[in-house]
């Protein structure tokens, strides 16, 4: 598949776009994006470039046929792979991850989390499997898990990583404050708690 | 105080500097930028920038003084004001950011959580207070809050981050998927997981 370069911005704006045009669907066949950027309350520049990047341009005077926008939208996020994910630490942060309903708009499956401190299996509030880190391995296998989510102390998480990696995870996902040693192919997305609060101080 | 722009990449390598020189000032008086680069596994001209934007120049051929550039630092950091900070919703989000320990680095004080099932003061896993919506109100003035952070489901975030702004509060960080209606001096940054997994996912 053709690796599509979009920017972090347009890609947030999609599930609002997809939010919108559901609703929309029914009753009309075709939606230029200046009724999309006035209805939305975004710029018409911003609506036609990310329209544009993941579709391409409308139809001149008809503009978009929204049953096909939504299509290639959905597709887009759903990613032509699977897109099945895993925890490992399972503590707050982790199960606050393995509950949040949020990343199915964008087609991703936290499947599970792993924990260290789990003998039996568990449920998360929301159901969710907890298991053992015995279990990892073979589930990771069984599953195709392609994105591993390190959600332990920073003194653990190398460990964990390399363990990701030789199941053959594609990408992680890092929680601890750490920088992990991992091999060039695999992206690595460090996820800074601290740093966004204090980016948001340095603006007040 | 100056408006210090400057870039979050930046802010971001400000706390390893920070660790470094805390380890070396002890045995050096200068560092040059050259030095601090090698050390660090960054690029030269990134540590110039980066110093440049915070410090000004260091010296030619002595470099920085090691310890003023501590103190440089330091104060970037901590801001000149204080940063107090409270968390509205003490689910597992809200109690995994209350106990989280990275924030001290940038010199935020996380001091409690407050939720709506909370009736008597309760303990987080590390001590910190959770309390009764009805004492937030007191609260925020009595310690001169300065940044609200909403983690509570979407459909409560308006509420919240109204009250948030009747107390004084200055900034917004907030987890829930949704947009507020806020003052144009209010700045508010929206932490969107699901976006961040969702671009690892097209990295791979």
């Amino acid at each position: 598949m053709r690796q599509i370069e979009i920017s972090r911005a347009t890609m947030g704006r999609i599930p609002t776009y997809l939010k919108y045009l559901k609703d929309k669907a029914l009753k009309t066949e075709n939606i230029s994006a200046t009724t999309l950027a006035k209805e939305l309350g975004l710029g018409e520049v911003q609506v036609r470039k990310d329209l544009g990047a993941v579709s391409g341009a409308g139809r001149p005077k008809t503009g978009y046929n929204v049953s096909e926008l939504i299509a290639v939208l959905e597709k887009f996020l759903a990613h032509d792979e699977n897109s099945n994910v895993v925890i490992v630490g399972a503590g707050k942060l982790g199960r606050a991850l393995l509950d949040y309903g949020g990343f199915r708009d964008y087609g991703l499956d936290i499947m599970a989390a792993f924990d260290k401190a789990v003998d039996t299996p568990e449920k998360s509030n929301l159901g969710k499997p907890v298991y053992s880190m015995d279990m990892l391995d073979d589930f990771c296998k069984e599953n195709n898990i392609r994105i591993g989510v390190i959600a332990v102390p920073a003194q653990s998480a190398q460990e964990v990583c390399d363990r990701f990696i030789k199941n053959g995870i594609k990408a992680i996902w890092c929680f601890a404050p750490c920088t992990l040693d991992v091999p060039d192919n695999i992206p690595v997305q460090y996820e800074n708690m601290a740093l966004s609060l204090a980016y948001l101080n340095k603006k007040i």
